[in-house]
């Protein structure tokens, strides 16, 4: 979750281009943690990366990445329904957490409360529990902290934060840095289940404040609710990935298309940009959200999914068989675009003229 | 931490009395994602201990915590001072991982903000930097997420909230779950440094809301400002426990002294209870709050840590020789009590009168 392009992203300390003086001395001092234990717990990439890894020793890692579901805890508050975001919370720590490579293995969630109600508590465990397992991951604890002091009680009053901490195992000979990309390797892209868990302050600004549409309106474009578009769980990659990966096709990268949109790929530490010629339709959320809030290209792609969830990055001969398997797990996914020379890491959209520059399109 | 009692120790699986009927479905719902993996990534141990252990296999075992600071950012917030706020995160999650016998190797951190605010990220950092070099940790990544809609700016409309998640490595055959625990065991207690992020919702509440002081108000009996004695970083007990570990004395318990005070003791499985009749004289700012705000013994006791921040369970015959290693750390400790047999699982202070019932001192 990256409520805006400000949060998760700019704490990279692998940006494309720069970050502020003091985005740079953030880095700087956990970095410097690197070196507080031993060889074992030791993390073995940088900071920013979609999750990092910490040796174990005997070429073993424990990958570990943690992430909330921002503020779509509105959506839910306003929906009066609390049994799904817990997958979202799941499905934004494990999708990150396949990006080097790690099988999930367990996540903690983090629950901070307005007020301590049992009601939503249980509601949230049900989703979560969901989530664990459509990942075929154990929860085996968390925190429940009631902050009223801290937590606005928002809609209902019954305001609420979720996050997670997901961990999980990665043969270090098999870890994914995204540095093995090179040019002409393949694109593909796996179709999400509309906007996630991001963008949901932009989403919310256009829908509620804007348009002064509530939760219940029912969009034609849609086929349904407003509120049920918007609160659709976030889509779950284990099965998809770990299956590619269990097949024997060279992945080079997973990349998840969180918050920041596209520009997630430019994460990558190889030199290399991303040419995207070859994008599906966005599905109807997107251009209605951006008809609706006269919303540029440029912000749409780097604030939103546009449909698509999750990125597989494979050699160009390899690129047939990797659709054919992922096809086979019933996920709509294609061929979104090309892995060029750039060591600038810039991604194009030709279609809508788009090219990045650091942390924006323009 | 926990803001109060019914916040972490209320989601316990373990609890010594029932719980409602809604803990105890959350508890299932979160259990039953214990089949959702193979046998590695399989927790080991029962939902509401201090940490659980997920199953690595070759007889090595992964402990994961997590857990916040609570509204101690708002104490921070009164004093514009944010560089050792994350001392406390690590040191609430470092402390609960040596609980189950393991070695903390790493802590990924989340950070929500009611605003982007890059000078408190680079303050926090400091904080988080130095428990991690305390701990002898490293922090390979976290996430930062402005939620303007969710955290409230509080008294300087720099509100936030931190929370950490801590992993570590356990031999399985080492692993501590607090069911070795015997009639005549020794009960160690470690100094705590002050409140540490425990009970901040009930002494704001009696220092500014009742007594109307600030956090600049010089109290004689602390010898320092009273935002200075609540912020105090909270203790960290890694060098301490994991060197008694090393010594070779026969550690049956690490317990963790944090939100719900003395009934932390009995999270234990073993069917004993405690009685604590020697503990120490509480520093100044424990008697301080209780004449402030008119509080019972019985909350006082249940709420804060009263100048105990960590214990440690071995048996009588080991007791000088532990402390004796304790004190050589410099960190003060006393023999404060016995465990007896007590199926009920009661925490006795019988200079005080106090018997624990369930989740409160009677």
């Amino acid at each position: 979750m990256s409520e805006r392009s400000e949060s998760a992203y700019e704490r990279a300390g692998v940006l494309p281009i720069g970050g502020s003086e003091r985005q740079q001395q953030f880095s700087r001092l956990l970095r410097a943690t690197f070196a507080y234990c031993g060889s074992v717990g030791r993390p073995v990439m940088d900071l920013g990366y979609f999750a990092n890894v910490i040796d174990l020793g005997n070429g073993m890692g424990m990958a570990i990445s943690t992430d909330g579901v921002g503020t779509k805890t509105i959506i839910a508050q306003l929906m009066e329904r609390y049994d799904t975001i817990g997958i979202d919370c799941v499905a934004m720590n494990v999708n990150d957490l396949l990006c080097v490579g790690a099988r999930p293995l367990a996540l903690v969630d983090y629950i901070a409360l307005a007020r301590y109600d049992e009601e939503v508590m249980v509601e949230l465990a049900k989703g979560l529990a969901e989530g664990a397992r459509q990942a075929g991951i154990s929860i085996p604890g968390g925190e429940t902290a009631q902050l009223g002091d801290l937590i606005m009680g928002g809609p209902n009053e019954r305001g609420f934060d979720l996050v997670g901490t997901c961990i999980g195992l990665v043969t270090l000979a098999h870890l994914m840095t995204g540095d093995r990309l090179a040019a002409g390797d393949a694109v593909i892209g796996l179709a999400s289940t509309g906007v996630h868990s991001n963008g949901m302050t932009l989403a919310r600004r256009i829908c509620f404040s804007e348009q002064g549409w509530d939760v219940g309106r029912r969009l034609d474009e849609l086929g349904r609710t407003l509120g049920e578009e918007l609160l659709e769980p976030t889509a779950i990659y284990v099965q998809e990935a770990l299956s590619l990966l269990d097949s024997g096709v060279d992945v080079k990268a997973y990349l998840n298309i969180t918050g920041d949109g596209f520009l997630n790929l430019a994460r990558v530490p190889a030199a290399v940009g991303f040419v995207l010629d070859a994008l599906p339709e966005p599905p109807p959320v997107f251009p209605l959200l951006q008809r609706a809030g006269g919303i540029s290209d440029a912000e749409m792609h780097s604030v939103f999914n546009m449909g698509v969830g999750f990125c597989a990055v494979v050699a160009e001969g390899d690129a047939d068989l990797a659709l054919e398997l992922l096809k086979e797990r019933g996920r709509g996914c294609w061929r979104i675009g090309t892995v060029v020379a750039d060591p600038e890491r810039r991604v194009r959209i030709p279609a809508k003229n788009l090219v990045s520059e650091g942390k924006h399109f323009r």
